[in-house]
């Protein structure tokens, strides 16, 4: 068995590991840090846990983590960076869920986060860890920067457009939807539920942390420098993200061409589900799985393609997906331990 | 006492009517007709209004209805055009909360109901009432048409751009959300909380009913042809729309400068509310009452500019935009009856 | 028109009384305190206010407050009961929405709260504000404490029961569900939206804090010491208490008689609604309203009467019964500021 | 590999029984039907279970099931006793997850559901399939009456109470809450979102069709006939049920004697949690799983023990525990299909 270590597995992103490793069949947890519930079980913070998980938190220990094979970084930005070069040192093969490997570009890192980057030596080996796009390095990474909840729903969705240069790469624009979960599990009281239930509103419209990620990602598809508006809002759910993209076509091909060249490019993906023309694709058709889906949409005289795409923010958007790295990182079935049916209704 | 009929009172607008006439000063609701419900006490079907209606719904009669001073429509499209030349004839002011009337086109109402429009000879005749645009019209209507929830909500947020020229009227997004009480109160499998709480999805992405009604008015404001991309959204809340407004600047005007033409539109409007800019205008902040809030964004080294506009579906989005236009056609105040404090949390 | 002043109105209560005296129409609110806000505009913590309100928070000062005619205390408890005696001193009117002055037995609030009670010598003077049951005293009151939530429910519910000595006072069951606006707006995971919508739990079920003020009431009106076991639990939704309240008859009268005498023992109460027999009272029906809606219920061949009692805990079961008790204090007319139709849905 | 056919699959349980088996190392689902959807693709109707499932619901037929070794009826009442004794003479097992052969007397179910019993004759041979009660019996059945949600629920959490004769047994409530999906997926007013959101009620509160099911169960767990209250409650919730549960001590064991009694009770019980003194079960510990989950109260210097008990309606309340009986009937592993981590957040 892989042994699996988790630092900072207190909050959601934690607990989905904990939740998607206990039936692993490959992999065991053995160590779950965490600096203020050391100690404690892990059951007693997660009843939902109780008879799939008997650990006790404890303190990280770069020493104790090191008897693993894999460790997985759930914790706020800024944690990963300044534990890293201990751990690759160790020969550790490592999976950061936080943002801090993302961003190939230190000083844009610093800008964004309001802080110099801890670790820019580390950041040319991570790999950006979406495996659509680069399962290839993946599997041969020691360093995994796990891909952001709106970067994955938003990335999905516009990469065969702009791998197939259909539409003006000048004009994107991602208007992204958002349980609360994505928020994090810290005491805050704009996301109590007394908040933000019955109710919905943009946020960060002005400009927001996951722009950087997208774009570099956008990018790299395009070719060149795209321009993007990325709107994300917050909606009274728990899990979910929803990513409605628009672009404008620069093609003569019919929406079923476009139709074709998605379902081409994503045939062999496990985990990304092109649905028929004109579905509508809802998050709680991917809830507690590592599915993305997407679907395409044209209105009458229009030249804008319309591109539909949902995910688990919890799951592909973090912590499944983190475990697709994981398995893609050990030669092991990708699908092992994130094959889940999406929990309806 | 001015005397009010509703007809269709079982549905949302319906009920929603009842609640705001219960405590206005000048009207008394008289009749309230339902076919189903004919015999029935109005407060056993809504028990929040017991103590304040003591009606029993009747049969939809006309005599009946003629001795009103004013009588709303709240009943599917359809309805309204069949009735609507009696009741004219007979000298009522009538407001029409359905789709009937809202087209100028019969013949596009006609391609976008499946259906022959009932009563072509009174498009001419009915005002549009968006009091923030055809204020004056309205004070001398007979026929009211009332917009629709996501119309108001995009129209206000688009008009001051469009009056002043400011934007790309080729290039115009509107990415809305609604609550799910924007369905009506018809039993269907779509809207049942098992199947839409907790989950998030755009709908009607290829085309939806509100996107004529939203460009007629948006030609009219800008004086050319725009074009629209109008993708609604289905929020699992239950009162509430969000618009997302997305248009390209076409003018060196600071935001700043388009801020204060946004104030200076709607300064003397009683319920159009500019936030300051950069807010993120809560569908929360204006449940139950009639207000529009709108704030503006840009975002870093882009000429998009963004604007938020949340409104309550079922008050100005519907009835309390009824009770202005009533207001209005009776020469009493015009925040009568909709003074309402937002219910929050 | 009666200058009123609000301490502590960052909160759930102190912002319902802001909405509810914005549309008052003898009472101004002339200064709102708050230590974490002081200098900040009401509107912009509170933008539903936007427009109703332009005060600004002030640091809270006896002086200053002293102004007023009368104060509400929208505090955690502990904080009326040190300002207390000063403004009792001034010959202010004072309204505490807070626990500090519910209980008549300073030992037992010491032991239920963890502190020594630190007013004990105005606790004789203090009038518990449930109008159903002391009217008269509220009229001439100098000190009111308010009411619990799900002490109002409850007591609502079991009163004529217990004041006609129908069931046995030793076998007093209350189960009892709340909204989450009921755990105030502090931060804290466990209100989290993440943390509690789409979920249902009991809490407290070894006992909670509002035991013994239901207690204490129901006492008096029992005329001995009743048994009660009271549990409470947390309802994913925001507003809103329903109390399912079980006894054993210990008298021949049918259930028909026993409903005679609820509608008797509330026919000329303004707030509360007993509903016909068999109805399911929903809160919703009362939500934003100062209603308590009341049913009963019998089961075949069973001696246990089922009182089923439903109010919004922000309006009846906090500010809108302070404002009740205002409105009595001042001889004002008892629905003023308070008659609302609730919000449906 | 086992076959099995679902009849009736296009309401909640039957898409959950879809879900757990669609990963079932021994089960595979090869017929399901539907009169109404009849030639469609399973996965159409339920995008979930895209790339899980490419079935086509069929018409019902004796002889296309018969092919199968194990037939689930997903049915409303009534459907399973009109087409059973076709298929128990076919030598099928038959595990009927509605009403119909659940009371073991004929004449009390004709009197709950308003229609004589329409299979009598097989009454006798069908098993109650609690198997935490008749593991056994269900064993060697053919037949399995499968536990309704809110008598799973109940029953376990008052079984070691009523078997060691610990209580009053003529004294027993229930109070009891469900989320929305215990209704149904029928087009239903009364259960769409707009409806039940963000509110709480009783419900059946004079009487309920689960409770001759619930006091079956106690009566034999007691050796008695005990006296029941039962509410159930709707939360504006999906899954899950809590239920609370009073009865009064005749015994001098404390409550920790009590508590060792459950834990013994259910310590070989896989899907049987007795959560540690004084906690607090939430439905969503249990929310996708087969678990029930039970914990224990009782208030200073009360005689009256509190049980709080939880499940997922959707699973141990219905379609996992039809598997559960599943895997006992063919002499699996008990866990097998079922063995998934509760869903949080």
């Amino acid at each position: 068995m892989i042994k699996a270590g988790i630092v900072g597995a207190t909050g959601y992103t934690g607990s989905e590991l904990l939740r998607l490793l206990a039936l692993h069949p490959e992999v065991e947890v053995t160590v779950v840090t965490s600096r203020s519930e050391a100690g404690k079980a892990v059951s007693a913070r997660f009843p939902h846990l109780r008879s799939f998980n008997d650990l006790q938190f404890t303190d990280p220990s770069v020493e104790k983590l090191a008897e693993c094979d894999v460790v997985f970084f759930a914790t706020p930005h800024g944690v990963a960076q300044a534990m890293m070069p201990a751990f690759i040192d160790s020969g550790l093969k490592v999976i950061d869920l936080s943002a801090d490997f993302r961003l190939k570009d230190a000083d844009l890192w610093a800008k964004w986060y309001n802080q110099p980057h801890g670790c820019p030596e580390l950041i040319e080996q991570a790999v950006y860890g979406l495996p659509e796009v680069n399962r290839a390095e993946i599997k041969g990474a020691n360093l995994i920067a796990c891909p952001g909840c709106y970067p994955t729903a938003i990335q999905l969705g516009f990469l065969p457009l702009l791998e197939n240069k259909l539409v003006d790469s000048k004009r994107l624009i991602a208007d992204a939807k958002s349980g609360v979960s994505g928020a994090g599990r810290a005491a805050n009281v704009g996301t109590l539920l007394s908040e933000c239930a019955d109710s919905f509103k943009a946020y960060g419209a002005s400009g927001h942390r996951h722009s950087p990620e997208i774009r570099q990602g956008l990018n790299q598809f395009s070719g060149d420098q795209v321009s993007l508006t990325f709107v994300p809002h917050l909606v009274p759910m728990i899990r979910g993200i929803e990513a409605t993209l628009y672009a404008e076509l620069t093609t003569d091909l019919s929406l079923e061409d476009i139709q074709s060249l998605y379902e081409l490019r994503y045939k062999d993906e496990p985990f990304v589900d092109v649905m028929p023309l004109g579905s509508s694709p809802e998050t709680r058709s991917v809830k507690g799985s590592n599915y993305c889906r997407i679907a395409l949409h044209q209105q009458p005289d229009s030249n804008v393609i319309i591109v539909l795409s949902v995910i688990d923010n919890l799951v592909k958007g973090a912590s499944g997906q983190a475990v697709q790295n994981m398995n893609l990182m050990f030669g092991l079935d990708e699908r092992a331990g994130i094959n889940q049916v999406p929990l309806m209704p």
